[in-house]
């Protein structure tokens, strides 16, 4: 074969994979939004059987073969190479396993899923716990078959973050306790900020209707996006002009659909601006769970969570809920949504407390693959977890470790990155602030010009650049910690009207 | 091989089938429901791709031989057999197409539609026009490679309803115009009803949560069905326990949503009944249009449109639009529902009028294919038939040409189906009422005794048996168009107080 004949078998190659990538990523949203429950056996098992299909492909060994021979060639464009290196990782990842060992867990997965959600509806952890327990043995085994030193935990974290391991992840999590800790008891311990306003009924229709304006104020284009609602929201895509959010709305909690809804859309813009030339490949289906987290969490937190967004949107939010909010300024309103308390529920979390809600899943992840934690009573385990690390009670399962969708298909590992993205933002949006006047386009209705600056700096390289990287391309030094814990510091302190640190040691 | 074997390999090959039919069928509700547009290009030719591995594998050489060998076996399951004879069938008329050539007009047809719905909302035929000259020449063509003493458009008609022809049809339709034209005529000069508290403001999010009141009565459950919105109402399915329907509501229309939910819960039922062992068979997903249609046009007209139907809900839907119908009694309710007004959208039309509509089709169908009706100026013959057939003017394309997605994807030989499933059903009813007590049944909420009835006699089979034989089954006799005729002519001239042609006999 010449190489422009080897050329246009990878892009055929690329071409077949995504039709089943397409296929699968459809019947999945479908799956998790519309779809009829009592079908679910029917479509899982063929689902399942088209996902074994995109694995034969994925790692056809002559492919691999092709892949290992150019990725390193330097006559090959950059970023050609760049997705033969990528897809040949993975392949290297994947080849260890046998095409019915996969299909299996394919399919174990999706009958998991229906569990986990069946389990959370009825708060019967009983029905969840054999599949979890399968799910758990599964990836084991899975996991287990690949070569190299990292253990089975590291393997998992790398899956979802390239890179990071178990030291990392500890170093990093150490200095979140160091720095973190303190500062919750402190805001625990001050005057309270009285939120009740936000709990109040807030009819789901008009909810609706507010979120229709939010989408637009926020650039989500119907051409290209789709909203839908679901149990636990999440964002999912076929290419960059389809990319679809889902949200949850609560009758007695009026920001948690808005905020799940703005942290989506961070997901979804990513996907969106990543260039155009990268559709189909891994460049653009291929980004770390951390950097992907990053932008949404940015979204969430560090736009959706200021005064000057709320400046804009709060208004609409009046007009559509005069009674419950026409008494409720501007301010209180911004710092009820800011509020700190100790809570059950993950998505529902403070930007403070939240990176706890995450170290109870890693330790437990940890422990379960390190075998310091078994598998039995996991439930109770979570419960006494939240009591150590938060203080406080776990009433049910709903409300404790059947809240998360993760583990049902396994994505182990997962959890960390929540974090990690979290502290990549702080990081980013320090050097947007430094770049564009980021209150003003919130207030003046330009998000625009945030994505604009995103955009430019972040979405449109996908995983052309590894996170390292584009911490270093955006911001000129490697990733910092204490951008993060900095930025939550001062918030907070300000927020509760604390003494900071350093003007106790004055 | 053995026998065995061989019934394996044909339930392996059914499965894989299934498992593509089950992706297209999900890929395809999602892209007329919710699939943001701009991702059309990249979905579609995925999807295309996908379609070509599906029809490679049901032209698989090998499996056609064994087919053949197979099908006529006694040896073998007679339900088997009855497949196996389905399958052969299906792909002695597409083994002649290359799978280029199919994966192309696959491609077409969704660009097709895309053209199409574009058009349709800017009525502007200009951009659909070009996209139906092609769909027009590819089935020529395709139609074209057949062998058989069958003319192009027969085998579109046959695919369609197996052993109808134009020959047949012409039949039908010269019946229908000898006794309902004159009628129709009576009916426009007679005194007429005035309908026009159907066509006041009906705010659309009351009309859905009466709809959410009529999908329980109708026994549509949430459990194995969804309803959804298009600009075109349509049933789509992948298994008996995955059903989805369409609708779309008009804010000064209050029947047209209600009365297409019945229609396409009709079809949606008709599918969820079918013997779950034909699950992922030809048995379940070949029923033919007629036979379909006979069971949409039964739910919508000879129960929708009944007296006994709206004694139960019309009560409801009073409760939802007190200002609209408080002051419309029953009976004038059911009278509007039921008016006959020469008019131009089909899927609109009244009973009496509908098979004109259907006739207008069919001819330019015909005219197409036989070569007397040029594709030039298509919008303009609709126009001068719809002046001819039915005395209206069609005012833009809008409501003309562009107002049927069928054409779109190259579904000609479609519409006779409906006017032909129309009559069956009057046939079935007549039969069903001498059986149970329908009106009973539905003026008591007990939509079930007449969903119970329809699947003991004709759903669960599927299309184990086919048109003829099942109406042999059910009502001891063969098709009679006359039980249509009676039921319109009896019906309408009750409704206008015309003389009926017996009396003016006397």
């Amino acid at each position: 074969m010449t190489k422009e004949e080897k050329l246009q078998k990878y892009e055929d190659w690329l071409f077949r994979r995504s039709a089943y990538q397409m296929a699968l990523a459809v019947i999945g949203i479908d799956k998790l939004t519309v779809a009829p429950p009592a079908g679910s056996a029917y479509r899982d098992s063929r689902t399942a059987y088209l996902a074994g299909e995109l694995f034969s492909i994925q790692n056809d060994p002559e492919m691999i073969s092709l892949l290992k021979e150019m990725k390193d060639d330097p006559s090959v464009d950059a970023d050609v190479r760049r997705g033969m290196q990528l897809y040949y990782e993975e392949a290297m990842k994947t080849m260890c396993i046998s095409k019915e060992e996969y299909v299996a867990a394919r399919e174990l997965a999706n009958r998991s899923y229906d569990a986990w959600l069946k389990a959370k509806t009825e708060d019967d952890y009983s029905v969840f716990e054999p599949y979890l327990k399968q799910v758990i043995e599964t990836q084991k085994k899975l996991y287990g078959y690949r070569t190299g030193d990292l253990s089975l935990y590291d393997r998992m974290l790398d899956d979802f973050e390239p890179g990071m391991t178990q030291e990392k992840y500890d170093r990093f999590f150490n200095a979140l306790k160091e720095r973190l800790v303190p500062l919750i008891r402190k805001v625990t311990e001050a005057q309270q900020i009285d939120d009740s306003a936000l709990f109040q009924h807030y009819d789901i229709d008009a909810q609706k209707k507010f979120m229709d304006e939010l989408l637009t104020y926020l650039c989500f284009d119907p051409s290209w996006g789709y909203q839908n609602e679901t149990e636990h929201p999440f964002t999912s895509w076929t290419c960059e002009n389809d990319c679809r959010t889902t949200t949850k709305y609560l009758e007695n909690n009026v920001a948690s659909a808005i905020l799940s809804t703005v942290h989506e859309v961070g997901h979804a813009t990513y996907e969106h601006d990543v260039d155009d030339r990268y559709d189909g490949m891994i460049l653009s289906e291929g980004i770390s769970s951390g950097m992907h987290e990053s932008q949404s969490r940015l979204f969430e937190n560090y736009l959706g969570r200021t005064e000057a967004f709320w400046q804009y949107n709060y208004p609409v939010l009046q007009k559509y809920f005069p009674d419950q909010l026409g008494g409720v300024t501007l301010g209180e309103f911004v710092r009820m949504l800011n509020v700190s308390r100790p809570s059950l529920i993950r998505t529902e979390a403070d930007e403070l407390t939240y990176p706890m809600h995450i170290l109870i899943r890693y330790e437990i992840e940890k422990g379960l693959f390190n075998g310091t934690i078994p598998t039995e009573g996991l439930n109770e385990t979570w419960k006494k977890m939240y009591k150590e690390y938060l203080g406080v009670d776990v009433p049910n399962d709903r409300d404790g470790i059947l809240q998360d969708v993760h583990w049902s298909d396994g994505s182990f590992g997962y959890f960390p990155t929540y974090a990690l993205g979290s502290a990549f933002s702080a990081q980013f949006t320090a050097k947007m602030r430094q770049d564009i006047d980021v209150d003003e386009a919130l207030r003046s209705g330009r998000f625009d010009a945030c994505v604009s600056w995103l955009k430019e700096h972040i979405h449109q390289y996908g995983c052309r650049y590894n996170a390292d990287e584009i911490m270093n391309m955006v911001c000129g030094e490697p990733f910092d910690v204490n951008y993060y814990i900095d930025y939550l510091e001062d918030k907070y302190t300000k927020l509760y009207g604390l003494q900071a640190e350093k003007e106790t040691d004055r």
